[in-house]
């Protein structure tokens, strides 16, 4: 089913309005009123709706979407720019897409079109915010950040539409390496994906994780482990030993995706699809 | 440290013959004779080499290589010619690469680059072959087939020397729908990812498989289940009903991987990452 993301205001006394892309999108797919397609509005609740019937003429302020006669004082949606698809909510339910665990995905600065690739698959698989950031290998940082954050937030956008997300996963910024190591710090489970650690595989880092955590739920008041994650992963070229060791002296875990070199851009792919292996949401 | 792939043919009496594209690539690394590289018979076995002093004068069959005098009737590279590579072999041992679980991944065509991604991202998690084939929802089967292997087989290729693999996986084609299916059954485990499926989550299908492994583990002579898994997955339509019904009657193990919907290219490679989790390949 189609799925659009509104702002929780944009919801209100049974009706959702739609942005003027998403109309635009509609107008295009010529959505009839019988179908029905999905309005998320961006905090975890999912609407199954139908589109209002409207007047494609631009008369804004007078009422003429919501009914055929530009001329009913009466119309529910009474007030809304004529171009602005109206729809109607007919249930309203949690997201299903939304994971039981909180993971935040921490990525170097890229060149081509590796971030975009890294962003769309992160919130494909359920990653909460993916933050950027330089480390000393880090081979491109964009002159213009906040043209990069947009065009990546647009990716997110995306790829929460089309997987079915009950959020859409900010894409932030990092200004140094021990920055994204302090914020990774606040979760649960810190990861640090190093190529240079050979003993420590994310699977047995996560297994000694959750038994920590089951073991805490046996007593109550104890402070234990929750179930938020980071994921730090570094540049092609690897991180730096001294990155590496910043990183462990700090408090992260620093584990291994094993034998295989992978990619910088497959790596955060391959550790969060893990996370949400393991935790039973996948 | 770079690696390159050899024939097995081309490793004789503790030297190593590189292709003549190898050779312009080492030529333009400048190597020095100190410098070690990896060189993979393509068959598990790795061996650390070091380049021998070589001549670039085109001389062939006349023995320049292996000593820097072209007179040297004694070199033991002689016959190949100049420009063509040799290592001395100075180590040999199993790839550290290669995965115990033996996974194949069903790829339907798709158009843009998704293939050439899922095809990158499947050598680097260890798939031993990547199998095309086509499916009612299929978009773009190619109409120059050949020449669609031998660039993914390329993709594949480079993927193998970055990532580490003891082998080259194979990139095939199967002529029909069926003919993947029958394929897949081949293996030990044949899963069959499908939209539809809303029961069975890969984890329970892997959790199953290798306990009814272990359990007849204690059975000498019990046929039980090996270590050889295959993933097939469909397009961006996905499968139709009629294709899952199929592929579950004939004895395919039908998975969802959850609530969101995985894009074609997503899917497999999360599959495959999650096997070789589940298996201690990560």
């Amino acid at each position: 089913m189609i799925r659009f993301f509104v702002a929780p205001s944009d919801i209100s006394r049974g009706l959702v309005k739609l942005s003027a892309e998403d109309s635009v999108h509609i107008r295009s797919l010529r959505l009839r009123p019988s179908e029905l397609f999905t309005v998320c509005d961006g905090q975890g609740s999912d609407h199954i709706c139908r589109l209002c019937e409207r007047s494609d003429a631009d008369v804004s302020g007078k009422g003429a979407v919501g009914g055929k006669s530009s001329g009913s004082s009466k119309s529910p949606t009474e007030g809304y720019k004529s171009r602005i698809s109206i729809a109607e909510i007919l249930d309203a339910f949690p997201s299903r897409g939304e994971p039981s665990v909180s993971c935040r995905v921490f990525l170097v600065f890229t060149g081509g079109d590796r971030l975009d690739y890294s962003v769309q698959k992160s919130v494909e698989l359920g990653a909460v915010e993916i933050v950027l950031f330089p480390s000393k290998r880090c081979e491109d940082v964009p002159r213009d950040i906040v043209k990069k954050i947009a065009r990546l937030q647009r990716i997110a956008l995306e790829a929460a539409k089309q997987c079915g997300r009950g959020i859409v996963p900010m894409v932030t910024v990092a200004g140094w390496f021990e920055e994204a190591v302090s914020q990774a710090l606040q979760s649960d489970l810190p990861l640090f994906l190093y190529e240079g650690e050979e003993v420590l595989h994310l699977k047995k880092a996560l297994e000694s994780h959750y038994k920590a955590q089951r073991y805490n739920d046996l007593e109550p008041g104890f402070p234990g482990p929750g179930s938020s994650v980071s994921i730090v992963t570094g540049p092609a070229g690897g991180f730096e030993p001294s990155e590496a060791e910043l990183a462990a002296s700090s408090g992260m875990v620093t584990v291994t995706l094993g034998a295989r070199t992978l990619r910088c851009e497959t790596a955060p792919v391959v550790a969060l699809a893990s996370v949400m292996f393991f935790t039973d949401n996948l």
